[in-house]
């Protein structure tokens, strides 16, 4: 019996690197929706709940992508709902990346530093790569500063993790201006820069001046990026006594967490791949214990 | 050279569920279209048509679904006019799986009745399956009363199936309330319910009050079913002296002729499935001798 | 690593022909999305970049396809402009089959004439297909005449053919009746009819009244054909002294250089398969040194 994952995308065409990528996992047939919306998702999940036997159905999974993250959670909602008893099969939810892109670069941040206590900031943290890593430092005991550009936006992700981890240790923040952003950054062990492509949180030379500072990663991959000393194919280069990560430098990572996530679907039926269930896969592909 | 569904949904997203029974039936490559109309199939036929040679073709297929019946039938229609002399590919038309589900249903019926004089009653005849639940009654020469709401929707069924089977003994009757329903189905030997998703044909309890009944299918699945004594599940169940079926129960024959049917089309390249062939397959995978 | 065809097609629905030939051209996964425009198409190029190694790319290829020809060449400027360093796949156009047909009719001539200095005509040279033939045989250094049903459109298209082919011998005419082309056509050594489906251009006992008239080939498969006197089916058949090609006796040379070019996309990652790189293969496969 071949292995089916089924796309479900909110975009009017799906994405090709969501295909790519499961093509490269192995998945033997893949079913590719566009425009896949609350209204018209549960015929598409019948169809593959109700199609194959109990015992078969791990062999049939979805993947909910698309680039807004938003639209995506909904989804995983209207798709969960839907199944009921062993009628279920398993699914993960990537939209945007954002899932896969926030586990492998806190757990690249585990490679080098205990997280637990540690000062953590994270610039663009109300995007939806930039809320994930805020919720796994929060989830890893960091002390994290969630920064936005108006304190409500911040103070609202803040909400929004603390309702996911217990104890979260968040304070909400909000800078505009290069200089804004420098300050808030001071005696940060950890920098985790998530912004919008071409928005340039930390201009040029202000690495260095950044006291206490031990590593910085930067997932922004199109020019200018987010942290202008930081190049984007840039994994673990140590500058001014700082560890750098560029986007791609995080993307090997990435790529590897999301082939192993698409492989676990496979496994049994009830699996629900999200932000947690994919950061223990990525501390596991980057060797760390958890 | 590799086998081909090209599957035509007339609804925006192609079925999954026709999907992965393609892909489940060893289909090796599935080309999937959505929106398929009149206005839009003659280039995809053509496009079958032109690319294999005539001895080849047989490795091309097409397949009509969607929620919509007489839009599949309408494509059914539209394809084979574009076929000419040898230049066609064998075509199954199983909209909303009215065919497969049809046959699947009467093909139980014989395992456990002589259907020829037989006093069958249709619920809900006017739909997509009850119609051909009807409409391969007649064909095994059972005296037919084809119900719906209206006894001018009843009676245009009647006409339909007239046109289709010579000396088909066939009647209308309308009925609304549950009592009505009732009474029509006494002194039935066989009760086929057909109707919508969530309408109740026979309230709990009243199977048992029906003269001479020998056997009931329920082909509605979702709650609740057409006649409440069944389960979904049953299959060949007795119950007061009634042989049951519910709707999952014949489910797992219309999914073996499903796929019996799709791997026939490439057998060779003039088949065209719909409702008698796709009966004639049902018997054969039952084991009923025709 | 399997080979990945992304099919971009202009059309809402993506062609079956197209999708056949790439599966019969050996390509393992076929992406097909319809509805492809400049401003949706990015996104699908970034995707197929960014999934795989620069030394795996040439495992990832695009096809550009449609009913709409300048709709196809817009598509792959903006794919071409995309692409940076060694970041890029290879990419072939061949919307409505433009380029493998005209290539296969200009390496069919080639197989009966020299072309270089040869009195060529080619009709309906404004289309898709005929203009392609024009380019390619001004190539070959043939005298060729352009022919439309206005004189702006025919210059134009000589405008364009000059362009593309340095010192290009190539005249503009037009013509209505089929008593102008036929007058046109005097003296003609080559004719190439290429007008749109249904469009009569020489009527019937007009091929014998051309002097000197060596070959003839007709690419409309669509009854009214282009020359009356040559048949859809006709391939290298002689007829008053003339060899004649209709559509069908051009098509089997197209349909191997089609399969042929799918092949080569998957040799390196820098193709890019158009009318001059289409039209080698053609010579190519047809067996004529070059």
């Amino acid at each position: 019996m071949k292995t089916i994952l089924a796309q479900f995308d909110t975009d009017a065409l799906p994405s090709s690197f969501d295909q790519v990528v499961a093509v490269d996992s192995n998945v033997e047939q893949l079913f590719s929706y566009g425009s896949v919306t609350p209204g018209n998702v549960t015929g598409l999940v019948h169809g593959l709940m109700f199609t194959r036997g109990p015992a078969e159905l791990k062999n049939s999974a979805i993947f909910i992508g698309g680039s807004d993250v938003a639209k995506g959670e909904l989804l995983l909602r209207m798709v969960s709902k839907t199944f009921f008893g062993p009628m279920r099969v398993s699914v993960m939810m990537d939209s945007n990346g954002c899932n896969t892109t926030a586990a492998a670069a806190i757990a690249s941040s585990r490679k080098h530093l205990n997280l637990a206590g540690c000062r953590a900031i994270v610039l663009g943290a109300t995007g939806p790569v930039g809320l994930r890593a805020a919720e796994l430092l929060a989830l890893e005991k960091a002390n994290v500063t969630v920064v936005s550009r108006t304190l409500d936006r911040a103070e609202s992700a803040c909400i929004t993790i603390r309702t996911k981890v217990a104890d979260a240790q968040v304070t909400a923040a909000c800078a505009s201006q290069p200089s804004e952003f420098e300050e808030l950054c001071q005696n940060a062990t950890l920098i985790v820069s998530a912004g919008a492509a071409g928005v340039c949180f930390l201009e040029s030379g202000v690495l260095q001046k950044i006291q206490g500072l031990k590593l910085a990663i930067d997932l922004n991959a199109v020019p200018p990026v987010g942290v202008a000393d930081i190049g984007v194919m840039e994994k673990a280069i140590e500058k001014f006594g700082v560890i750098c990560y560029g986007a791609l430098g995080v993307g090997g990572l990435k790529m590897k967490v999301h082939k192993k996530a698409i492989a676990s679907l496979f496994e049994s039926n009830d699996r629900v791949l999200e932000t947690r269930t994919i950061y223990d896969m990525a501390l596991q592909v980057a060797g760390i214990a958890t």
